[in-house]
């Protein structure tokens, strides 16, 4: 994959976005075996932990530090509203996004409850919700425009426009990572949102739509044709596309382009991203597309229950830790891995060594 | 299966033990539909919470209520010592059991690190250690032997040996039931103890030995050949043998027949029981085998890395929240698994109704 420098020469809208985010700097790969040795020390037999083990290893390298941790782990939930969602593409109707964020904003909501729950701040953006929103001390008002165009017809959003919420994608992490946040979630809500990653990821990663198009919130059969028909005409609009950003602006969604934007700068700031569902993995395949750098710093958490969520992970070689057949988004599944995460971090830093403890080791066989 | 009353008529060591267990209460299934309808009004297309919706199911049926909770969470880490160590089963030596009892007493195991994490409250029993244990308030002295007998030679344990176990399992658990705990990880600590609870599977389900047979702590092929032949020789022993009882008696080990006596305790109590990798599993075989009722009390937490587990969960008809390659007992699978039982408890209490919270639902196709 090309750099976002790279990327940006041949952007055709503009590239001066581009260039405010600061590079994505590479884990600490020299810290590596040193840290695997302290691994091994640990009060355990070699490799016991797992998963948990390579976690550790990730978070630590990610962080260039020997003490890894988990700081003020911060979710951020962007909701807007899509133009193709009038083409019966979801069983809910479109007033849905504005119910939700006013369901997020009153503590309502599955990710209101996990954030309780697993102790993780929560921030909701309007980053273009078509129905007027409540006013709430809490809503983050970042609204590029009340939804997008109908990618059926036209492109979802205009140059500016795409920039725009990249920017305020970008700038809202970078303030989070200003304050000492080191990891973060993204979640999104958006009705009519798994058509537009189902035509990220269709085009990105070239595989069949059938692949790519799943029952988002649970369409039927008949819904299920219906959504593959239309995402179908709309690709044959732009036929084949390469650059991940006229790819987002032509197909994406405001939430999912400021996701990309938060995902790079939270890359660029050695902040761990919990990767949620089959929309938040859309909004990182751009991301990556753009610079490959960010999957250093990706933990991917869950894989969902809609189709082609499984693909899309195999084609960014990506294990998730979790699969509990959810498919919730909002962020839900990045939330149910931050135990997890936690976990990693903790046993690096809070085990005794076999010194330390004085605990035999392994015999020779 | 047979119920234990039924198993008891049968046992030829004594039965007075299992008649001091409670009987196991059917979960509430009249609650079923109402708590499923609860369930399917919250706020997320239905279904979208995957496995956290059964979890919630399972937990209220559980609990025979329409708030599901989790209540002090504690973990009971049973230590004791193995005969069949002196075969050479195991790459560490015998002395490791105390030491590791040590080093949970001093708070840096993992499961010390994932308890604070995850605050549940972590109970450590000596069942039957071999070494000398270090003087500490915190350890529960309840060793019926330094180890069990070699198996290859002899029954692992006594009838009476087995009936002390027991019931300090059972005694233990109702401590806690009676101020209030609501749910159970148990884990363990024994040299050896993967060769016992192989046994255990072996003759508890019929699998051909080399199923139930792995790499323990970290055998290479070699030790992995020579604690085969050895469990095969011990299994000639006896021949088949149907009675559970009988059969954790000839090959099991204090730590496994206490978790025995607890699991049968914590599901007549109608606690809730996070079943951690291949050893509680195994533990838990067995407490199937005397009431299958306990299976409904039951949340297999993790499949483990360990050769058998995923045949025995398979023989359990269990279906593990987490595969995350772990396999180092003392309870750390099931303490994983914590944050997503609450999470489902948490979520059934917490999250608003489509109607309580004015959102829109599906439309008709």
């Amino acid at each position: 994959m090309a750099t976002y420098n790279e990327v940006a020469s041949f952007y055709d809208i503009s590239s001066w976005e581009l260039f405010l985010f600061a590079p994505i700097p590479s884990p600490a790969y020299e810290l590596k075996q040193s840290l695997q040795a302290m691994i091994d020390q640990k009060t355990k037999p070699i490799g016991a932990l797992g998963r948990l083990e390579e976690l550790a290893l990730q978070i630590a390298m990610a962080q260039a530090v020997t003490t890894p941790s988990i700081q003020d782990p911060t979710w951020l939930v962007f909701a807007a509203d899509h133009g193709i969602a009038r083409r019966g593409v979801s069983p809910y109707p479109s007033e849905v996004t504005a119910q939700m964020v006013a369901n997020f904003l009153a503590g309502g909501a599955a990710i209101n409850v996990f954030a309780r729950l697993h102790q993780f701040a929560l921030q909701v953006i309007d980053a273009g919700v078509a129905a007027p929103l409540p006013e709430h001390p809490d809503l983050v008002r970042r609204p590029v425009a009340p939804g997008t165009a109908d990618f059926l017809e036209t492109a979802a959003m205009t140059g500016e426009q795409c920039e725009q919420a990249l920017a305020d994608g970008r700038r809202l992490v970078e303030e989070h990572l200003a304050r000492g946040v080191n990891t973060f979630g993204f979640g999104e809500m958006g009705i009519g949102n798994s058509s537009s990653a189902a035509m990220l990821m269709h085009l990105l990663t070239g595989l069949d739509l059938e692949v790519c198009v799943g029952r988002g919130t649970g369409l039927d059969d008949e819904g299920l044709a219906r959504k593959t028909a239309v995402l179908r005409e709309a690709a044959a609009r732009c036929g084949d596309l390469e650059d991940p950003l006229e790819v987002l602006r032509q197909y994406g969604g405001f939430e999912l382009t400021m996701i990309v934007g938060g995902v790079l700068a939270a890359a660029a700031g050695r902040g761990l991203i919990l990767v949620d569902g089959f929309i938040a993995t859309a909004a990182v395949l751009v991301a990556a597309k753009i610079d490959a750098g960010v999957l250093n710093y990706c933990i991917f958490a869950h894989c969902s229950q809609e189709r082609g969520h499984r693909a899309m992970l195999d084609y960014l070689q990506a294990k998730p830790l979790l699969s509990l057949g959810m498919r919730l988004g909002e962020g839900t599944g990045a939330a149910m891995a931050l135990p997890l995460v936690r976990a990693a971090a903790a046993f690096f830093r809070e085990m005794a060594s076999f010194t330390d403890a004085g605990v035999s080791q392994a015999l020779e066989s």
